[in-house]
């Protein structure tokens, strides 16, 4: 057996305890989590100098300051857990309820998945985050970090093991895989009956291997490839103000734009505007300016780089923006069925019944009209936080909360009823 | 390309067409489809003659009838049609609704699955049934029966669809799979990106084969361990009739009992009683005794079979009780945990601290105070049908009614936010 078998089952064996804890304890311990961090920060601060300090040499600046902790990022993973504590307990809420004609009385309640699984890489400030959640939600969790961040990962889940010892509950509640292979990812996939949640947060190949090779149960998160289709009857002021924000406002993102769909009856008078406010305009202004891949319509009206054949099917996660122009709603559509990833897709337009077409056809986590892509967050949608966004249909899609972190159990109680 | 990737395709492919069309439709549909059970009853009967013909040689009596079919159950199955168009309809209901302060209106929208797939084993009913929850819940259909009730299957899809095209709508909604053979169940399995719900419906082999190696969403259904506690506190009166209602009603359902655990305080005067009602009183009305196995506390009480080994891990689904004697509500609990497949227990007691222990404390599908498990099931609970119990916690647990067919997204609406 082990070392992440162990942890594993180290985990499954604390988690009833959390789960017959009442609301205020896990809001004490999430307090004392929550100022462990802080009182832990030399530790948690030395650990990620030693991390940055072998990251150097292989990882970008982007990426460094991904690794990078600072006091103030500390204070705001710790403000982040006292987030968690002003949200509603999601365990124990009675979500529907009948009385029979029989008498019983049926209810469905929410209660704890029991042990959530998170692979995840680079950030350390997951490594709290997830570890909120997933306790207030009342589930332990077992958290497998990268490889750049272990060191900061290890003090950090130190500090919350203090925390919850302070508060009298089990250390095992969050486990913390040491040994990061893929032997360690595999038995976290393969634990049957043990993992009621595993999460995969990261790039594409993680997310895939876990979709292919786990045994339990998996959420598939993340890859976004988010659409803008821009209607003949769209305000075109608007539509060139959402466009720039989807694609620039943070471009490392999931719910960043990657590709522009323009309706062909104003794609002549919309393109060079749109070429102008994401090149020229934004170079005016000292900004990173986009890089247009258009295809062959849209080539034909401004200058770009022309579209290879991979263009439309890309993550980018960088300043370029596909570029094609559509004769209207339903080719939108279709391009969108053909192409999207299923996670946020925008249509900017006046028009009501285009609007609706749009909202209805397309079959992706979040539809908008009128706005901003970027806006696929549990924090935009009011649900307080979010543990990732699901690209899936079962269980959860789109951003998931704290009742996505949850299950349900039916109740019910009778006087003695036969059948 | 197989023929069973091609079938997948077409269902595919046509499930926007249903997801577009609205409740009437979907009802008018569904009428018609009930409607030609009825007009291709001949071919349907001979189709089964044939299939009854063949199994002859393999199958028992009890195999055998549930593999028949006659005029009064293919009224039932057409019946069970109509059942489903009086349901309300589960797609397009909003779940959820928010208005953000920057103005966004965040709608949490029920949207059909899209494509359901179901691997299922003799009953020809199924066939029926789950065809016309699915297209009730907006989603087409893949239908992979049994060897058994091939013919019969296959003839009642032929009417499913005669009925789809008279109301105008592509019989490729409805899929069947014609190669009953490993490979196709390997297909559907592993049709990523084309099947968004695998359900398994058979015997635990089938059901583990798809937990282990499905790449597509899959749900686990329907195994039952399932415990009955009688506590200290017992009105024993009452324990006894729910017992020999759990245990005999339907011995071959999940939802039967498999498994007695008795407080030691009352073992003693509760144990011949049992042993009275499910055996002698049993023979004397001329019904099926209950075989008792008994742990070594219960034998030193009653005469009956010592359990073996495995016989608390057994759904015998069969005349046979496993009985033990517990110390308490506690050590029922950690029985349970140890033992139970997650679907259905029961605590039989007056005590109202013992019954809010164990509701709390025991981690299935569906818990039970004072009355018997047999009650899990869709009709019961009121959600007025049934694609089968979920045994898993993600996405839907117990019985999975049409709102558990459905998935959902966010429509967001607003006047050109940005982020």
């Amino acid at each position: 057996m082990s070392g992440t078998r162990d942890i594993i089952k180290a985990a499954k064996a604390a988690a009833p305890i959390l789960a017959a804890a009442t609301p205020e304890d896990k809001n004490k311990a999430l307090e004392a989590v929550a100022a462990r961090l802080l009182s832990e920060q030399g530790d948690i601060l030395a650990a990620n100098r030693e991390d940055m300090e072998q990251a150097k040499a292989t990882l970008g600046a982007v990426m460094a300051d991904r690794l990078l902790l600072t006091p103030e990022r500390i204070a705001g993973m710790s403000a982040g857990i006292r987030d968690a504590v002003a949200l509603p307990d999601p365990v124990g809420r009675v979500r529907e309820r009948v009385e029979r004609p029989n008498g019983l009385i049926v209810e469905k309640v929410a209660v704890p998945l029991g042990v959530i699984a998170i692979i995840y890489e680079s950030r350390p400030n997951v490594t709290s985050d997830a570890a909120a959640l997933a306790l207030k939600a009342g589930s332990a969790v077992v958290l497998r970090g990268g490889k750049e961040a272990f060191r900061s990962n290890a003090a950090i889940v130190r500090a919350i093991r203090l925390g919850l010892s302070d508060a009298g509950l089990p250390p095992e509640l969050v486990g913390f895989v040491d040994d990061i292979s893929r032997e360690s990812a595999k038995e976290l996939m393969e634990a049957e009956g043990l993992i009621d949640l595993l999460i995969p947060r990261g790039g594409a190949g993680l997310i895939r291997a876990c979709m292919e090779r786990a045994k339990v149960p998996c959420i598939q998160t993340g890859t976004g490839i988010c659409h803008i289709y821009v209607d003949a009857a769209a305000n075109q002021e608007m539509a060139l103000d959402i466009v720039e924000n989807a694609k620039t406002s943070r471009p490392s993102v999931c719910n960043a734009a990657e590709v522009l769909l323009v309706h062909r009856d104003i794609a002549a008078d919309f393109l060079p505007k749109l070429r102008e406010r994401l090149t020229d305009k934004r170079v005016q202004r000292g900004l990173v300016p986009v890089e247009l891949r258009l295809d062959s319509r849209a080539s034909g009206i401004i200058p770009g780089t022309p579209a290879g054949e991979r263009d439309f099917d890309t993550e980018f996660l960088d300043y370029i923006l596909a570029v094609a122009v559509v004769d209207g709603v339903g080719d939108a559509i279709g391009h969108i069925a053909a192409h999207s990833t299923g996670h946020s897709e925008a249509i900017v337009t006046e028009d009501a019944d285009a609007a609706e077409r749009f909202t209805r056809g397309v079959d992706s986590a979040a539809v908008y009209v009128n706005a901003s892509t970027r806006f696929t967050d549990g924090g935009e949608f009011g649900l307080g936080c979010e543990m990732g966004i699901s690209t899936q249909k079962l269980h959860a899609r789109g951003p998931m909360g704290l009742e996505e972190l949850t299950s349900y159990k039916y109740v019910v109680r009778g006087n003695g009823q036969t059948r």
